[in-house]
């Protein structure tokens, strides 16, 4: 139906993004189209960029175009404290939530040897010679609250207590926020077990 | 907070997409970085072959990489219809909705002084110079029906008749599926004086 071609390309193109369907992906590329071809022309370059350029980091194996992203590279994080999270999506929410300032390591993904994700591909050699260099202190483990990240967060602890590392888990318990009654009850019974005395 | 520069400037970038924030952006990046690097190349390349080669048709004004754009240069539309658009999503909108097989102009905005948009900017002279061709036979205004989008209406409904070109316009009324109780007064008024005789 389109009037050219290289629109058509453009709307089939945008589909790519998530959350973006053929009426969004309509509306987008006629924005920038006809408000803001200079931004749209920018965003190429850096698309480009980036989906070239970002590999991942030596040492923590985060997205970085360098040999060592900047986290792992400068000297102001504190190397004691080592978190592992499953994807760089959890780094950048930890990193946008906490104050926390120690290193990270990124597994890029989680145990699951039915979709082919072991020990090695998830670099956990790399992570036991590192905790076997005796600098850190706690591993922090941030896996996802779910069957398999919980089976990756028990392999890390024995991981972690092998190169005398001691291993710390994120608390479980009720939202900030949240109504008990909308509270599932996996949750709530975790939340109750776990209850602290108040001082 | 990125410990890539190259990814933070592709979040920055990917919020000049009209409904995308800091939040939805970063999702799409994380997303085409571990997924989808292919899908991204070519997304980059569609945007930049779309702003940099898109102009405008030498005759209805819609998008085109061409000197005409592809409804304009087939011989399959009726050259007695010419349909007038604010924009290219509402031409894009009749396109995709009804079975309209003529031809099309667009404004590329509406008659509005205060933002030095008058005749001239719409291309109205051009339009006027076809209408006097005397292909066209009625002249379909689909300007929006705002103020202003009416008095641009006004406007081209006097020009069609100086070019001896019968002017039509949108019914307007009741949507379809709406429900009287939540329909404005204005289009309920409307569409109770242009009641029509059930046969």
């Amino acid at each position: 139906m389109s009037s050219s071609p290289l629109l058509a390309n453009l709307i089939e193109a945008l589909r790519c993004l998530p959350g973006v369907g053929g009426k969004s992906a309509q509306r987008m590329a006629f924005h920038l189209l006809e408000r803001d071809r200079e931004r749209g022309l920018k965003l190429a370059d850096a698309l480009r960029e980036a989906m070239q350029r970002i590999g991942h980091c030596g040492r923590c194996r985060n997205f970085s175009e360098e040999p060592l992203c900047t986290i792992c590279a400068g000297s102001s994080r504190d190397r004691q404290l080592l978190c592992v999270v499953e994807s760089p999506v959890d780094l950048a929410a930890i990193e946008q939530a906490t104050g926390y300032r120690g290193q990270y390591f990124v597994l890029h993904g989680r145990l699951s040897p039915l979709d082919g994700l072991g020990p090695e591909e998830l670099g956990l050699p790399q992570l036991a010679q590192r905790l076997g260099e005796g600098e850190v202190e706690e591993l922090i483990i941030a896996t996802n609250p779910t069957v398999e990240g919980e089976a990756t967060a028990h392999y890390l602890a024995q991981l972690a207590r092998a190169g005398g590392v001691r291993p710390t888990r994120l608390a479980h318990g009720v939202p900030l926020g949240g109504e008990l009654e909308f509270v599932d009850r996996g949750t709530l019974a975790h939340a109750f077990g776990g209850r602290q005395l108040l001082e």
